[in-house]
């Protein structure tokens, strides 16, 4: 089927305990449609000024993405720097320059007008809903958001929000954006939002699959070496959308397989700065790591209660 | 099997942000025999003062623990004050009132030298040490500890680690323990430190099991209520050996049992306050838990890898 995401390709500039990296590839089109295109191929909707290196565009190729929506702007690429500290939960943004993604309206090719599954990345929800304008009865649309969208255009996106059937959540953005501590509360307050189905993500700790009566908790898995976290979230959501833009069913058992192989993907993006890990990937280490991820969890249930 | 275990028995006053409570129950050996008497006989080595009311003992009478080693000393009873805000992860001490557990050295009546399994609670590692010194050969000795022992009685602990099986901690005690931020890397390092085993508690997230070649990730059970989170642990350890001992086998598939049986239990004790939801709870609902775990994290593992 077809999988079309819209959302930003950047240059980051990150710093972790583990080192330092200037200006590498980064953004959440380029994390989801890389992860993605292991799965399913991809189309991209996104803007990148003059300076954005050629060798990127050629990488994003490589990968099978679809380019056709890539527009190139004058002006410079949308950077982002940031700090992790020990924690890696969280990064502490010490720069945004929007650059070229300042002005950014998605346009959508002709050929993109049809795609089965739409993933909106994280952009103001105006954006992402001019999106959805665009496209004619997708199967599936989700959406990925955070604090300061949940924060300063709440209407705009709770707006947005009535147009997704899912939506990719961190812990902090459930409780913010449902006013609600306890997360099974505030995921419950999302379904009512609009979307039938919210994930919670978790970083090192996993995730959480709601829908109105079925829950799925997916681990993740324990690493040695977590070098940056940057990007782990939309490669999350690429794993799981690719993964359910290759079936046609949309049950349980395909949810859940979407979300562990989401955590899968993730936890190669995190082994790396930017999307080196991703880069030298292969089908056979993400079909190893899926396996070890039902050994680590696996146990039997009990037998019938006796007496 | 025999199930042996030492720590307090204390009277706790909690306020989380869902109520108060004065003087309750509480109490690391409480909390423990009361979770592991669902599933073996428990001896319980501890002291309470002159204040201690009778219907607590009476209440622990009524889960079949041996109770030969409670002893009653002139003075109070052991006193713990908390707090928890909405994260309810970690609680905030107000005050400790040693009392009668000041002077305490445990004295093992003759009946309780020859368990197969001991639980030495979160008391002074010296303490646990002399507990070790009166019991024959027990097949397995596991043990709970805080920050408090970690940096202030480090060399004692390091010198009980050495006779113990596994180790229970939560996730900062480990990295404080081994001074290490990585959790898998802190595991490891206790491993090194005489435990053949160390299970990582890690609040609403869950717990690892570790062994040199094998990791074990238990989910918790996403809840609603969580009224107080005192006691979770122990509760944890109480599923865990209680579990344990009614086995011959200590197998891997035994531990991941254990762990989930661990986790079914502290999820049913922190739905109330002290041990309230303990009095009530049922064979049939603990079954019917472990099946809910079991539907909540199961998923399907891939096929082989085509091509």
């Amino acid at each position: 089927m077809s999988l079309l995401v819209v959302g930003s390709v950047a240059l980051d500039s990150v710093e972790t305990p583990f080192g330092v990296k200037d200006e590498v590839l980064g953004g959440s089109a380029t994390f989801f449609s890389t992860s993605a295109s292991f799965f399913n191929p991809v189309k991209l909707v996104a803007v990148v000024g003059e300076d954005f290196p050629e060798a990127h565009v050629q990488f994003l190729r490589s990968r099978g993405v679809d380019l056709e929506g890539l527009i190139r702007e004058k002006g410079r690429t949308f950077r982002w720097k940031g700090k992790y500290g020990y924690q890696l939960n969280e990064a502490q943004t010490l720069d945004t320059q929007l650059n070229v993604f300042q002005s950014f309206s998605p346009k959508l090719p002709e050929s993109y007008r049809n795609p089965t599954h739409v993933f909106l990345g994280n952009i103001h929800p105006e954006l992402q809903s001019q999106v959805l304008d665009q496209v004619k009865s997708p199967r599936l649309v989700a959406a990925d958001t955070m604090n300061f969208w949940i924060q300063g255009s709440r209407q705009a996106l709770l707006q947005t929000l009535k147009r997704v059937d899912l939506l990719f959540v961190n812990d902090a953005e459930a409780r913010q954006l449902a006013g609600e501590h306890n997360i099974l509360k505030a995921a419950r307050a999302i379904l009512g939002m609009g979307p039938s189905r919210v994930v919670i993500k978790r970083g090192e700790y996993g995730a959480l699959l709601l829908e109105r009566e079925h829950i799925f908790v997916c681990p993740a898995m324990p690493l040695e070496e977590v070098f940056d976290p940057t990007g782990a979230g939309d490669t999350f959501a690429g794993g799981f959308m690719g993964t359910l833009a290759t079936s046609e069913k949309l049950d349980r058992d395909t949810l859940r397989r979407a979300m562990v192989m989401g955590s899968v993907m993730a936890s190669f993006t995190v082994e790396r700065f930017s999307l080196d890990r991703l880069r030298e990937l292969t089908q056979r280490e993400i079909h190893a790591r899926f396996s070890e991820f039902k050994r680590l969890t696996h146990f039997e249930d009990l037998g019938p209660l006796e007496g």
